[in-house]
């Protein structure tokens, strides 16, 4: 990331000079000034590490450390595959010895393989071989270091050993004049002075600064989370930013590169018995011994031996691969958060990969809430216990009553799946069956006016061949101009559940009462408590009543804030537990019963002001006032 | 965003000719050629028109539809509300007849804004006069027209007549020339014949298409889900989707505009009484007419009145406004919803303040989600019910018990908040008080050894004057070389609360038992389920028992899958609910203590080679063999 910030903002274009004299790569057309553009660009590199340890520094001082919760295992998994992918790329063309172009942004990885095998023939042979052996001595004997991990004192250092015999050999061949190998030829002794930071080019790297201080945090941490979890320690995600603001402040100013962490060393240092800050002095004491005394002997290295190593170094983290299938046996969501922040921070890039990894994780979130599960419930007799009514047998429904328990918070996005759960677990539409049967009455009263009907004491009773008048086209329901129904004229009451006299498809009621379970609603939002106030509304229109059990401590407080209790919607339509509302709907309609036992019955009632006759039947064993009753039912 | 596309991609400079006798503007220097310039901003529109509708079409079809669930009404409110704001500052500049530069993406809005303001001293009078005055006629009239509406069989059309009025006015008093007003001018008469779209500017217009496909498709769909509420219909995202579709691929062909809709003359017509297609067909005919015949006298017409016109139709959208305190008391989240669509949506533009708005509404479902409330729970006396002990009186916790409920799902992002609950709601830290046990433990071995301190029956007397060397400056607990202590040698079972010889200040530990109420645990991630496995094993280490309680049916299918399962977490930890996992512990409890009463006691066992004498103390009561006691103990 760094690089791609240097190399845009000093790219190989801003130094090109005519002059031979200059120090120039082996280019044929013009020559580049390295010198110069080397200087400018390890400025820019500083600069930046300067600036990004500045906005740490700022972040931990803003308690931004809360990020590091985002970073799931799995998205850190992906990430770091990626990111040991991305470095295989960039190490794959130094051990050929291919030069491609430097590429930037989205694909660029994508395009830098392309090319780089596109330019395979180009390949240096004595580069290839040099690095295919290093790679091959390196896992080998790390694989011995391993497998004999108990029985030797301390890890061979294969790569100390591999380096110093392949700088030898390059010496002694002469690699670099006989078969024009990639030699690290100067590394620049000692160290350079401080220098400030350009404060000039803050403005134009602000942004890549701003993801390299994240991302650098991300992966320092996320790597600080493993070894936390091993030694049973806590990582305080705020302390972390100021440290490393602070460490990359002081670097900045000494021409050094943005810090984060290098898992393979980490690794390397936790498995040797490194525990405290003195293993960081040790080595650092010895790199400085290298940088002061060794660095002109490296010198005829190959960069591919050096490649080699890196690659070598590797296997632990493309071995994250193998996590994926177990992952997916486990947890589908979280392999998919894994493969796609790998494959978005392959594509991507690491910063924006990272970025789309999150995104992607807090969406994941997002739809596992919004698609909870759900089913009709109903009670294990005997007990106060209800279940799922297709997980578990004898569960028994209480007769005339639905319970829903939808296992989720509701808000904007699963208020749909809500209302599509209530209907699959009622197993009818509210607002259809209202529509519909506001269509029939509206019939019915047409019937009656015409007198091709008549309201009896116990239902209507129509004269013979009216029914095809009265035939309904089995038109769209939501046709609206049938609702402008002029009710008032004839007002009636009808048992829905009985044969009608006209020929309205009105899907049948069964229940009458309907609890919804908010044992997991622990929010709504006020798209919600609306929606959920026009379900209890339509319900409530064709005579079913809607509870809520189990509901949340705060939810009470939170629906009178969003003005949802008025005259219909009520408190004491929220109850405790489950049962609670089963015990108050079973007492509630054991009194009804006990006055209004007209199952499958037409009440009918006019105040209209031309009254209709009432005809007395001869159906036996009916001893009801109907009219008396429809009253009755009316006022309560 | 159409106009957006069109000025990338068809910008003045690419029209700049020399020659004087092209149709130019009155521009001093070089010329614009502005017939061959809007000729190819038509093609351009009018592909982007085909594009946007086969997308659409591909959307329906590919059920995209579902994307409405996520308009939340706050983000909708919000959004429009800005949409509104950019059409006022558009118009705005034509009132005035101030020309700006066509400002393009981020802060466009702002920028062009700030250069209206900037050049106001250049606003045409006669032009301002002009739509001032429209601006209060229409707002006058619409109000009455609503203050009236019962009375008035139609509202008055003010629009008509102020445009009519405006004209005869303008050219009568030839405006132009004399006041150099902004007048229409050219009005193309008729229709242009059908043009295929220019299939190769596809490419170059892809990423715009698809966020005009989505948006144009949201805003109709937001508006139309208003008329749905209040008809009591539903909406089919699909099918309008795949109608917007058809309707943009056809209109393409006729150098048609995107089409979406406009939410005021969608209010007119529903408010004048349109109910069906018919009223769509009846405007759409006298559209016609007025282009076919009316369009010429038209052209005197100032552009400031038609601006004004627009502007004073932009009340209802402002008054949306309004809705935000309403909003804020009943719900803080949506009120910041609205608020950042609305803010993101004037200052990015409108498709990529719509996407911010979308992922901001997503982010607080995450952040609802992430922060649940928790507490501590205890039982309502002489009920199995259980509620916050914060929340309400007379709520009981059982005897070294405590139950926390957390009520959310967990997942990566509030694991930390799981634990940081659990601390709080425990009153101390489970590995802090293991840490300082081992410690302890390995002081009173060292002592032990010493000869310092003597394993007792009842406890570990200590000899006089040692205390000081035992004394612990209170250094971190997480200095972890202390862990490493060979606990084998001397394997000591104490009883941590009571007073211990040595001074390591070791959290009292006041319960035995850990209910965690799942009623509202919906789902778990990977990282959760080995989190709360490494808090189960944490507790289990401190003798701390940890049960799970009124968990979701699929909880445990779930946990068997991610291996959560062992020999220490297995699974009758898990009760169907919070009272039947009290009832189980009171019940273990009331076994043990039978056998196990040496509280306050301190019991020692010693498996080691050099056995530690067991003094017999003058202790009175004390008739429990405390060495078998405590095998039982290890071994249980």
């Amino acid at each position: 990331m760094v690089g791609s910030v240097v190399l845009s903002m000093a790219p190989d274009e801003h130094f090109l000079i005519e002059s031979i004299n200059a120090t120039g790569t082996n280019a044929t057309g013009t020559l580049i000034d390295t010198e110069s553009r080397d200087a400018q660009r390890v400025l820019i590199a500083s600069t930046l590490t300067f600036l990004v340890g500045i906005l740490q520094v700022i972040f931990g001082v803003l308690q931004i450390g809360f990020i590091v919760r985002y970073l799931a295992d799995p998205l850190v998994g992906g990430f770091t595959t990626a990111a040991a992918f991305q470095v295989l790329v960039s190490q794959l063309k130094i051990v050929l010895n291919v030069s491609t172009k430097n590429y930037n942004g989205v694909l660029s990885i994508i395009y830098t393989l392309i090319e780089t095998f596109e330019k395979i023939g180009t390949t240096n042979i004595a580069d290839l071989i040099a690095g295919l052996l290093t790679i091959f001595v390196c896992m080998v004997v790390k694989e011995l270091n391993d497998r004999f991990k108990h029985k030797i004192p301390i890890p061979i250092p294969v790569e100390v050993i591999v380096t110093i015999v392949a700088t030898g050999i390059s010496y002694a061949a002469d690699l670099e004049k006989k078969y024009n190998a990639g030699i690290v030829k100067s590394i620049p002794r000692g160290f350079l002075p401080p220098e400030p930071p350009k404060v000039s080019l803050f403005s134009q790297m602000i942004a890549a600064s701003f993801s390299i201080a994240i991302v650098a945090y991300a992966i320092a941490v996320s790597v600080g989370k493993v070894y936390a979890t091993k030694y049973d320690y806590a990582i305080d995600g705020n302390q972390e930013f100021i440290a490393f603001g602070i460490s990359n402040i002081f670097s900045g100013a000494f021409s050094c590169f943005v810090a984060t962490t290098a898992l393979s060393r980490t690794a390397v240092q936790e498995s040797t018995g490194g525990k405290t800050q003195v293993a960081g002095i040790i080595s650092a004491g010895i790199v400085l011994i290298s940088i002061v005394a060794l660095g002109k002997l490296l010198e005829p290295l190959q960069k591919s031996v050096l490649a080699a190593v890196v690659i070598a170094n590797l296997k632990g983290m493309f071995m994250q691969v193998f996590d994926v299938p177990r992952l997916w046996r486990q947890n589908k969501v979280d392999a998919m958060i894994w493969v796609f922040t790998c494959i978005a921070s392959i594509v991507l890039g690491l910063d924006l990969g990272l970025l789309a990894g999150l995104l992607f994780g807090l969406l994941t979130v997002v739809l596992r809430v919004q698609f909870p599960s759900w089913g009709g419930f109903g009670n294990i007799p005997g007990t106060d216990i209800y279940k799922k009514v297709k997980d578990y047998k004898n569960v028994v429904e209480p007769e005339g009553v639905k319970i829903l328990k939808f296992a989720s918070p509701i808000f904007y996005a699963n208020i749909d799946g809500l209302k599509s759960s209530l209907k699959s677990t009622v197993g009818f539409d509210a607002v259809k069956v209202y529509n519909k049967r506001l269509k029939a009455l509206r019939k019915i009263q047409k019937l009656i006016k015409k007198g091709k009907l008549k309201a009896t004491k116990n239902g209507i009773i129509s004269e013979p061949g009216i029914n095809n008048e009265a035939f309904e086209t089995d038109e769209d329901p939501e046709d609206n101009q049938d609702l402008q129904v002029p009710t008032k004229e004839v007002e009636i009451q009808v048992d829905w559940n009985s044969e009608l006299p006209v020929k309205v498809n009105i899907p049948k009621v069964p229940i009458h009462s309907l609890i919804l379970d908010f044992g997991a609603v622990t929010f709504l939002d006020i798209v919600a408590v609306r929606s959920i106030k026009t379900i209890i509304k339509e319900f409530e229109r064709i005579d079913v009543r809607v509870y809520f059990a189990s509901y949340q401590d705060n939810l009470i407080s939170q629906l009178e804030r969003s003005a949802f209790f008025d005259d219909t919607v009520r408190k004491d339509m929220f109850f405790l537990t489950v049962h609670d509302a089963v015990l108050y709907i079973r007492n509630q309609m054991t009194y009804s019963d006990n006055k209004d036992p007209i199952f499958e019955k037409i009440a009918l009632m006019q105040e209209s002001k031309e009254p209709i006759e009432f005809t007395e039947t001869s159906r036996p064993g009916d001893e009801l006032d109907v009219q008396e009753e429809a009253m009755r039912r009316l006022a309560s």
